[in-house]
């Protein structure tokens, strides 16, 4: 007989989050765990599993087909999540197999950006097509990139690194040890780095007041009407546009779907990335690629994009 | 009966060169003539027809089972040419449904970059690759990236456009009426206006006594060990590696394959190109992306891709 549910799992840095999926894309039953605090892989896997077994009642364990896990630096091929920057557990961890071993249930690995993209593409705003890209601006900037109806992997399972282009040529330092990626720019952090550079040149803000500056104090600025907090995400956008329209170049999409943190400042964000995204495109990509929210929401997208793995 | 024959086509901005070619990828017989005055893109079918029959023995017409055509902006999805600045013919072209109605015989169209990445993947360096990126250094710098085993075409039909990723903000002047794109900088064109800008600098080379410099001037330059020629070539280099860096963290090859006139200035452009994107690379792609020449000769690289279209 055909099992009627997928797991769900995206083990972020902070937090692990995990949902029982229909494979139509209703979540039945979610829950979380904290990625933190964990010696080992091992030990968080056994704390996962003690967790998901209170959450999940026993009679559906045996009705599982298998576990999609969107992990950063997870590697579609191999199975294993290689030298994350962002979590406790060094090198190499072969979580496809300790996973395997531990549930007894068939488990596919991505990284989180692809699973991400792949719960829009079943789920969401990018139902049906089949040339997309979706970016994650959260604490980084990952992204996800369809082609042909697929994502694209890479000879090594790591491609789709939107984070990591250079944004602006010896720009900011980034975690990486380069110089002006993207991800310095138009992260939830990036972001905050911009305000405090423009406060400086210009403190008349009613952010010069806030005591810790996060991407929420600027686009509640920004809807207080704070010209200083508009250009900050002017600015933004336009680091952000003009990098899109290269990657316009050469995949062509569609459309471009943003998510996370910074995509829910709406309008802030979107505006000034479309606007300065058609002044740098190749005419022939010209009003044709559509920029688009996640129709997903941020709780679920993990657990569904996970599950859309499968 | 099956049949034994395809034909290739390079539609380019001077010439159009044809090849009649076996399934092995041998080319039994091929020709040219010029893409230059004529007045629509109908009579250049007739005289283009007229010369092949010239070329081909009656018997084998009945023998061929395709045409593939690789053309300036040629579209696979439409078949069309559109919009493409170096031919006379301007607008919409509507290239295949004109083949066929003239030779009556299926066609495929598809851009020249592409078609050169299709015979590399069918019989050159790339046979095997799943994912690589082709670069053709000609007038103007075209690609075609292959993923999972298939040319990335885009939504559109038009991806692939590195040579239009703008590789120096606000940088030189492009034909396609941008700043900075790749192919201003690494082209056989962009590399004598890097040439003309060194030696406003440094007179002390002996391309100043060049009349008319051209790639192969500052390649052989270099061969006689000049400084500036190779500091040329190094900056050539450096602007492509850079560039390739970024792509790499887009689709992350297995492979890129350089191609076209400035290629063949081997090492000089070879090793700077290698170097700079190693230097730019993010860690998790460092030492694992080859830079490789193409394995076809200039003269049959255009009809057997043309011909791998099929």
């Amino acid at each position: 007989m055909e099992k009627k549910y997928n797991i769900g799992i995206d083990i972020g840095g902070t937090n692990t989050v995990f949902g029982l999926v229909e494979k139509t894309g209703n979540i039945i039953k979610k829950g979380s765990i904290s990625t933190k605090g964990f010696e080992s892989i091992n030990q968080f896997i056994i704390a996962l599993k003690k967790e998901m077994e209170k959450s999940f009642p026993e009679s559906f364990w045996s009705n599982i087909e298998k576990i999609g896990i969107g992990a950063p630096n997870g590697n579609y091929y191999t199975g294993n999540i290689e030298f994350a920057p962002n979590l406790e557990w060094k090198g190499v961890l072969p979580l496809k197999n300790l996973f395997e071993s531990y549930f007894n249930i068939p488990t596919i690995v991505s990284n989180d950006a692809n699973a991400a993209a792949m719960g829009e593409h079943q789920y969401g705003n990018a139902k049906g097509m089949h040339d997309f890209i979706m970016i994650t601006l959260g604490t980084g900037v990952g992204s996800g990139f369809y082609s042909n109806g697929k994502i694209i992997y890479g000879h090594d399972g790591f491609a789709g690194e939107l984070g990591h282009v250079i944004a602006v040529r010896e720009g900011r330092s980034c975690g990486c040890g380069r110089k002006g990626c993207l991800e310095t720019y138009t992260s939830a952090t990036g972001i905050v780095k911009t305000a405090h550079d423009f406060l400086k040149e210009n403190p008349n803000s009613i952010l010069y007041e806030v005591e810790n500056i996060t991407a929420k104090e600027i686009f509640i600025a920004a809807e207080k009407n704070d010209e200083l907090a508009k250009s900050i995400f002017d600015y933004t956008g336009k680091i952000l546009g003009q990098t899109l329209a290269d990657a316009v170049a050469i995949t062509s999409p569609e459309a471009i779907i943003l998510f996370g943190g910074l995509a829910q400042a709406g309008k802030y964000i979107f505006e000034p990335t479309q606007k300065y995204m058609e002044e740098n495109l190749l005419s022939i990509y010209k009003n044709k690629v559509k920029i688009l929210p996640s129709a997903l929401s941020e709780s679920d997208v993990a657990i569904l994009g996970a599950s859309a793995l499968i």
